[in-house]
Parts: structure tokens; C-alpha cells; sequence
């Protein structure tokens, strides 16, 4: 068994300082892109870099990456995770990748000395969509996947110094290997008891918008017999989902996460109802299959009451298996300080999955307490954050020694 | 057979007259209480009862009365409805009550004379909750159970020259009996190809406010085993409600018409639902005894689901019985005239069930075609209207010579 000697505690010190930037009266944090706990943290998080000893920079869009040189010149081995917070947020999204991240590379520096190749830690600026109606903000522009920038971020950039002519110019072709330890964000470690999982695929997400529509009557002079009720209909639509995806098994998951009904009044039978579908798989099969069953079963409860009905595809995103030689590695590196780790698929989506149309990535998930997160009860056992660190700094070592 | 020789023109010129005051760019009418459409429709009314040789006049509410004094004194016969609308209105609610009893009355004037005891038509000045938030203001008022008059609608009462402080002096003991011929606004008449019916009651109605409480979980993170999910459980709920009341029949009915979920994103498990549910019975006890199986299987589907249930009674009202002497001799008249009617109990409410505190009370429906009421689509065909007249002026006959 090899001690990868973590400190522990400064881990905890370090997600503490970056929990208080942009820390909300009602509890939890918000570090919106561009934002003024955003541009604090930032700065934290570069400073942090410099005293390990790394060479520091912000990149165009504001992701800040710390990088070591290596006895080799290369492609660089990267770990990290994204700054940027829900509103409410908690305490390790995100953050948990930057410091582990810091922490690993840190020890294994003064440990190890200079790597055989550069390796590097990165605060992302963007994931969570936290303010602009954007995603993956970040990563896209480290995988040069931005074309022309909102006139509303541009300015925001501005605000900051950075400027969005330059977008193009933070997209990096000399990474190898990108590694990210995150939370898990569900309850199946923390239910299951198990301290650590490696991902090993970002599950795909379709989402649907459904309309129902029926017939607005009168509450109190329409009989049962006679009306086309589109909320009784969509009700059974609701309960099919949900046991479809039930029958399916894990990973399959299925969610009906808004609805409305209209005209929305306390004595009209509804005429029309609309909701939503998140259809979640880590196989594009699979989740196709889902979706389809779905379908189907939604239009039969629809002509089986005399309803029309309208299905809209808003939006679909495949699934993103993790390298699989990182895999591998992830789970020798638990191995190898003690541990074993479990396969877990990502129900959420993570930097790693925009990173993977680039370069080779893999995750780590610690336990989420309770399957939290987003909200400020986000935690997980300290020793497990450890545990956490210490084999993605194995996994580093690794990769970069 | 007895011919009662309405004037099915003049009947159709006066709704279409009632339906112009009011009329929306967008389809409808609406003459929502105190309101200039109101007050041009009452004026109207009021000319038209002149015009007729009765006696006119405006109680302190704004109800107009036309009377026909009787050879004998004593209490009054008294026909007629509201005429208020609801936004985007139709033709025929309460407009036909009005003009129906109108045409009647004149009809019984011109044919028979004077009549032995006191007949009046009434334009009741609010039934549909308008435009404040009251329902059967001016029925209220005239059974005297109207005690403080709302200051934004004393104002409203001021800028048309009537005085809150006289409200109780709209209170009526001198009347008799009140028979009102109004629009089914269901769909039962007009599917079973039936031309008349005669009210046995005017439903009771409990409405509910259920709140669903589950865990707002991360829809890609939670497998669907560790979920507590407030709509998929509310969904049963609602279908529930739905297969209790087909399965005990005509009249029960009941309607889930709002439904809320939270936090309402398209990719969170739902943390909790609020719907309402509106439960109708012409007995007391029948309705009762839905409530209750609809409470019951809502807890059992809660504990099944580990989800936390909260029924609030929002608001009650019970059954109304209309006079059984009235209901026969509606029944007679409608043969006298050489139809037959339906016996139906009304799920909507309706003045009636007011002045039944006070009154003999007893109302007739003519078809709606489709079920439609409350909208423009709203229609009886011509023949029909014609005959509900007949009966009308029949009954009124029978009660006031």
C-alpha cells in the first residue's frame, strides 16, 4: 500500500475559504461566471497556485491553470474541476476537483520533485450555466468549441479585463489527459456504503416537452363520462415514465420535473397540460429505447382518452464513455493506496464530457452524504475527501511521473 | 296541449341586444358588476320592463325588478337571473334567465290580464364572481345576508350611484316562490337528445387543497429506487380521484383543476406538488363518502411512497334540495305544453341556491350544445330556447293566476 501522505486538513481549509466567497445570508454560496465572488475566488485560487510553487495564468474566457514543468516536453496530464457555483450552491461541487486538484499536485511536488511531464491543475470559469443561459462555458473554450460570444457575456468579460475577442485563443492542443475528482451527487456510494467510484461513462440526457390537450369543461356540469380531461390523461402519462424507467433498471432514469395545466382554475377540468421528460441512459441504445417506450406509451393513454398529443424533442445530448486505459488506472491508483473503488455511471453532466471530444479523461466520484447537493447540505465524510485526493494524486503520479 | 304563443324573434333580438353590451374584441362578452357594460346592460333590462307596462326599479344592490301587481296582495312570484358575466362570457348565462322571464311575463300580460297575485322579473346584478371576489352578491343581498359591504366594492357600489350603507334594505320577505329557466352549461341534455329538464337539486361542493411532500433530488444523479418523488405520487393521486368518481356514477364528479410542482425544473425530481381537487354530490352524504375514499386512497398512495400528505379544506357547501311541489308542477307545465323534461341535478351553481334559504325555489334547464358555457361557443338551438320560454311562462301561469 502506498501513502500518498495528503494533508487532510488543508484540503478542509481550502474549501472552506472558497465556501465563504459568495456566500448567500440564506445560506450556501453563489459564485456566478464573471461575477464579483466569481473574480475573488479566482484570485484565491491563483494565489494558492503561485505559493505551490506553480506557474500561474489566466487563460482568455478566465479559466486559470497552474502548470509544472516536466523533465519532458509534451502533452500535460490535467486535473481540476470548475469554479463557478449554483445559486445556493454547496460547499464541493466544483471546488472539491480545484482543491484536491491543488493539493495532489502539490504533494506530489514536494514529494516527488519535478514530473516527467508538464502536469497541471485548472479552475474552469464556467460549468453550472450559473448565470448566462450557457453550459460547459469553460471546457468548451479549452476544446475551441466557441464560435461567437453573446453580446451580454462579452460585456461581462469586459467587466473582468478579459476580452471576448480573444475566445479562440484559450483552446489548448497539447493536453494528454484530463482527470477530475467530483462528488457524486447522488445517493448510490452513500447508500451502498462504498467511499469511492470511478465513472465510467457521462450518461446521455434527452429532454421532451409534452402537450396534452383535451377539452376545458366545466367542473361541477360536465359527468365523468363525458369529458376529455387532459390533466387525468397526463397523470397516467406521469405514472408511465416513471415505472417505465423503474422496470429498466439502473442507469435508466426518468423524470417529469414541470408541469402546467391549463386554464389552471380550481372548478375547469384542465384542457391542456404540458410537461416535461428527462430521459437519462449511459448507452445511446438504451436511452433511445427508454425514450421510445416512452413514447409509446404516452400516445396509447392518449387515444385511449381521446387526446391529442404533441411530443417535442428540447433537447439531446449522447453519453460519454470515460477512457478506458484511465479507468483502468483510476482504479489501480485506489488500489494502490488501500482502497477499491466502485464503477459508477455520472447521472449529471461534468466538464470531463466536453473535455473527452479532445483529450483522454477520466473521473472519480466520492459520496455524496444523503445524495445532496446543490443546496447548502452538500457534504461528505472528510476521510473519504481524503481518500479521494489520495488516489487521484496516486493517479497523477502515475500519469505524470 | 296548451300553446303559450312566446315570440321566439323578439326573444332572440333581446339576447342578441344583452350580448352586444359588453362584446370583446376577442370573442365573448363581459359585464363584470358595476362595470359600464353593466350598467348599460341594466338600463337596457329597466326599458324593457317599462316598456312592458311594469313597474321598474333598482334595489339598493343594483337587482332590477319589474312587477305586475296582483288582484290579490301577498307574496310575489318572481322569475329572472343575473346579468353579470364571466370574461370572454356567453350568450345565453343568466341573459336567457333575463330575457326568457321577460318575454314570458309580457306574453302572460298581453294573454291573461293581471294576474291574481304579484309577478316580477328580476335582473339579478351579480351571480358569477365577475369582478370581486364574491360570488351571488345580489341573490345574497336579497335574502338579506349581505352584513358589510367590502370598501372596494362600496366604491365601486358609489360610482353608480348606489349606497352601501342601504344594503340591507335590498332584503325581500314578500316573496313566494322563484323559478329561474337558465342554460344546463353541461352536456348531459344535448347528448341524450333531450330538450328540457327540471332541477331536482343544485350539487354540494368541497374543494381541497393536497399538498404532496417528497425530496427534490438531481434527476440524472438519483436512481429511480432511492427517489421520493411528489408528482409521480401525485399523479396517482389525481388518477385516482379521477376512477373513484366514474366509479360511483352520475352525479359525483370530481376535477384536479390546478396543479403546481416545485421546484418546477425541468431536471429536478419534483420535492412537492399542491393541487386542488373539486368534489360535487346533489347529497350530502354521497359527497361525503367520495371526499373521504378520495382522502383515503390519497394516504395510502402517500405512505406507499414515503411522501408526506396535507388535505386542507378549502371550502364547503352543501347540497340544495329544490322545492318539491315547484319541481311537479314544472314537471306538469312542461306537459302542458306538450313536451316532457328530464329530471337533472345542476353541478354548477346557481342564484337559486341562495334564495332557497328564503324562497320556494325551482329551476329549468334548456340544452347546451356541446356542454359549452362560459365562452362564446355557448348555444341552445333557437327551438329549445323557445320552448324553456313556454314552460317558464306555463309555470308562471299555474303559480300567478
Amino acid at each position: 500500500m502506498i501513502s500518498m501522505r495528503i494533508d487532510g486538513p488543508l484540503l478542509e481549509r481550502r474549501l472552506d475559504e472558497l465556501y465563504a466567497i459568495g456566500a448567500e445570508p440564506d445560506g450556501g454560496t453563489y459564485r456566478p461566471l464573471y461575477g464579483d465572488a466569481w473574480a475573488r475566488a479566482v484570485e484565491r485560487v491563483e494565489r494558492w497556485m503561485k505559493d505551490a510553487g506553480l506557474q500561474a495564468h489566466r487563460d482568455p474566457v478566465g479559466n486559470v491553470w497552474g502548470r509544472a514543468e516536466g523533465h519532458n516536453e509534451g502533452k500535460a496530464i490535467v486535473t481540476g474541476s470548475h469554479i463557478d457555483t449554483v445559486r445556493h450552491g454547496g460547499r464541493l461541487d466544483g471546488a472539491l476537483g480545484i482543491c484536491a486538484g491543488l493539493t495532489a499536485v502539490e504533494t506530489l511536488l514536494s514529494s516527488n520533485g519535478k514530473p516527467r511531464r508538464p502536469l497541471e491543475v485548472v479552475a474552469i470559469c464556467e460549468e453550472e450555466g450559473s448565470r448566462f443561459n450557457t453550459n460547459f462555458w469553460g471546457s468548451r473554450a479549452i476544446t475551441g468549441a466557441i464560435g461567437t460570444v453573446d453580446p451580454e457575456i462579452a460585456a461581462a468579460m469586459r467587466e473582468r479585463g478579459l476580452d471576448p475577442a480573444k475566445v479562440a485563443a484559450a483552446a489548448r492542443d497539447d493536453i494528454d489527459t484530463f482527470v477530475e475528482l467530483h462528488i457524486e451527487q447522488g445517493g448510490v456510494l452513500d447508500s451502498s456504503r462504498q467511499p469511492l467510484a470511478v465513472v465510467s461513462a457521462i450518461v446521455g440526457t434527452a429532454q421532451l416537452e409534452v402537450t396534452v390537450t383535451g377539452r376545458a369543461d366545466h367542473a361541477g356540469t360536465t359527468p365523468m363520462g363525458l369529458r376529455r380531461d387532459a390533466l387525468a390523461g397526463a397523470a397516467g402519462m406521469i405514472q408511465a415514465v416513471e415505472s417505465i424507467a423503474r422496470s429498466l433498471g439502473n442507469p435508466a432514469v426518468a423524470t417529469v420535473g414541470k408541469v402546467r395545466a391549463e386554464p389552471d382554475q380550481i372548478n375547469v377540468v384542465p384542457g391542456r397540460v404540458v410537461f416535461t421528460i428527462d430521459v437519462r441512459h449511459a448507452d445511446l441504445g438504451a436511452r433511445a429505447a427508454l425514450e421510445e417506450r416512452i413514447r409509446s406509451l404516452c400516445a396509447t393513454i392518449a387515444s385511449e382518452r381521446g387526446l391529442e398529443l404533441d411530443v417535442r424533442l428540447l433537447q439531446e445530448r449522447a453519453p460519454v464513455p470515460m477512457d478506458a486505459g484511465l479507468r483502468a488506472l483510476l482504479a489501480r491508483a485506489a488500489k494502490d493506496v488501500g482502497s477499491t473503488a466502485a464503477e459508477l455511471v455520472s447521472g449529471a453532466g461534468h466538464d470531463a464530457q466536453i473535455l473527452a471530444a479532445r483529450y483522454k479523461v477520466g473521473m472519480l466520484f466520492v459520496p455524496s452524504i444523503g445524495g445532496r447537493s446543490h443546496c447548502p447540505e452538500e457534504a461528505t465524510d472528510p476521510a473519504q475527501l481524503v481518500l479521494g485526493t489520495e488516489v487521484l494524486a496516486r493517479a497523477l503520479q502515475l500519469l505524470a511521473y
